[in-house]
């Protein structure tokens, strides 16, 4: 494999939706998202694919084995991008696995079994919800609600398009996805690859803090019951029980809001989005379980579920082989979770799904600053490659 | 004095912007004013005093003595509302030295010096600037400012209008004002009578924290520089503070808002603002040089000053009336300082202020359930009508 070739295609897809300032804003439904599905299928085919676009905006490459009926290996990420993001979210994964095809095509390998490549369409955050089009290949859209429809409507999806969308996992063996990290870790202990155990699951939680309004300069110290200081005390304590959990257990408070929220008023209520994540669900519950007893004590609190997604664990068998391989080649990795949501939350449905993660400098993304450094991205496509070598060379592998 | 006749009148007047829901919007600059204007002009006759509404809105009355160049004795409080106010905070104070003067006059007492009622227009927060009113009487408004002289415009006020509502305080020896205590100590302590040392001063501070914005599921705990943690933790410090210094010293956060305020994002920004409040300018500083030694070792902060308005000293020599005066009549009083702004900080800067505060249940005010016993308003027009004949008796009193 070459990194000049990389390289180029990469920068070359990437430029589809950058502007002057270097953010890349390839945002779903967007006109960049049709120029795209073009390019991309034109790049599959030139890595010696069949490539289509299918009706939920997600774009497919296949080199066929020469056996007839053979199983098949998923490779994926997505081609969209936040606004204002960065060149290597999603579509770097997407050149990985069009670059190995590529090189078994042009070595011309014998395959025991299909690689079958795909670019997922709306992975990130959009009004269809995000992992669009790796939920609509798993059938996971709520295609039966006629709000949902309607809104599909509006980026031209017909209830047809979306049940279409639909993808025969019957013949896959396993998904595989290379993606950043999008988290400082890697880059901070000098790691080139990351093996991902599971898709932390995420839950959130609308927490109301109540206290007494009144006024800010005739009520004293004493008399005072301000929602404010006791969502402070909340706070506080949340970050202290999710750093006593410890096993990759984070807590966000990411939105807050006072009322009434004037300068001379002693706030009545406040009212903010706790979210946590972790791997494991028992570690969840833990937390909200001793969370609530305490908030409980600090002020009247009312604690509202929001969004739970349930974690996803990731192949051991595929982990196993990525570890062997890394040691193998004597490249630095870390075993870890992903804490944050990828396709493979939505395939890990219907298919026993591997991820690799290569480091993001200063674990930045979602941002035009978003880095991956050359020789990481290298090595992370080389070592996606084996991982498929070895899978080739056996039976079902997971 | 009759309870019956300032109830009826006080109800009569506090009728004026009511709305069906008990809530009272007798705000500067809406119609109720000039309506409130006619309506009180008439009662101030009607109490035997020659009255006129000034430039600003003000309304006067005034029972002249019979020696030539007396001097004089102004009695005062505000007449307009908050939105959605109550019926005591202001108005309780006008009608008091209006039923005073009834009896004074009613009486036929022989006046050593003239009895001059004021009802001050816009004490309450409103474009102009709050104790607009007394301002203009004393001439502090920003009358040579044109941005303000346009902002006047809009409410009717030329510049003319300003300068003239100016107030010769020459012959005046004090300003008297009974006011709802709009705190929760005189109700909770059940005192009758607050007797005000002074006007606490204030100071606003705009405080931003900084942090660092990070993917909320990929940076482990141990990574982040959570601006919203660091601002809870500097809440919580404040407030220790606040009750340490004691002396009713008070600060509040009252407004806060989170950057960049998306459920999935460690916040990397912070603004809030600090108010504090204390008698003691010297206690103030104090507060705010602890405060940020302590904060800057918490955070990345910065603190901008707002808002300072320096505290007001009330007279001793008036206090020392009211207090002789509450203990002759078996009242039970408390002396304490105002933790509200009042028309006293403008009158202040002519003439001795003398405040008298009455219980506000539970404290509220500002709200449609603002509430004071008619028997602690009894009270506290006996009291003034006390602390009126004693200075009447005397020279020079303050």
């Amino acid at each position: 494999m070459d990194l000049e070739t990389i390289k180029s295609n990469l920068e070359r897809i990437a430029a589809i939706g950058a502007d002057e300032n270097g953010g890349i804003s390839r945002m779903f439904g967007t006109p960049f998202i049709q120029e795209a599905q073009g390019v991309l299928k034109e790049y599959f085919e030139d890595c010696g694919m069949k490539a289509w676009v299918d009706s939920a905006g997600n774009v497919h490459g296949v080199l066929k084995s020469e056996k007839p009926d053979a199983r098949e290996i998923l490779i994926g990420s997505h081609y969209d991008t936040v606004k204002q993001g960065g060149m290597f979210d999603g579509l770097m994964g997407v050149v990985a696995g069009a670059e190995v095809v590529r090189e078994l095509h042009d070595k011309k390998c014998s395959l025991a079994k299909d690689i079958h490549v795909i670019a997922t369409n709306g992975e990130e955050g959009n009004d269809l919800g995000g992992t669009f089009g790796s939920r609509a290949m798993t059938g996971l859209l709520d295609i039966e609600s006629e709000a949902y429809l309607e809104k599909a409507k509006v980026f031209g999806f017909s209830g047809e398009d979306l049940k279409n969308a639909v993808l025969d996992t019957s013949r896959a063996d396993c998904y595989l996805e290379l993606h950043i990290e999008q988290g400082p870790t890697l880059d901070k202990y000098k790691e080139q690859i990351g093996i991902v155990t599971g898709i932390v699951g995420l839950r959130r939680y609308k927490v109301i803090v109540h206290g007494v309004s009144n006024h800010a300069g005739t009520t004293m110290m004493e008399d005072r019951d301000d929602a404010l200081t006791s969502a402070a005390g909340i706070i506080l304590m949340a970050d202290e029980l999710a750093r006593e959990l410890g096993h990759h257990f984070v807590k966000t408070f990411g939105v807050l809001q006072v009322f009434p929220g004037t300068v001379a008023t002693i706030p009545n209520r406040v009212e903010m989005i706790l979210e946590i994540r972790n791997e494991d669900q028992k570690l969840m519950d833990r937390f909200m379980e001793i969370f609530l007893q305490k908030a409980k004590k600090m002020a009247k609190v009312d604690v509202e579920p929001v969004v739970a997604k349930a974690p996803v664990k990731c192949s051991g068998r595929i982990a196993e082989i990525t570890e062997k391989i890394c040691k193998e080649e004597g490249i630095r990795y870390r075993i870890m979770p992903s804490g944050a949501t990828h396709d493979g939350n939505a395939m890990a449905s219907k298919v026993p799904v591997g991820m690799i993660f290569v480091p993001s400098k200063s674990g930045i993304s979602h941002s035009k600053e978003e880095w991956t450094d050359w020789k990481d991205v290298y090595t992370g496509i080389s070592v996606l490659y084996k991982v498929i070598q070895k899978l080739e060379s056996e039976g079902k592998v997971c």
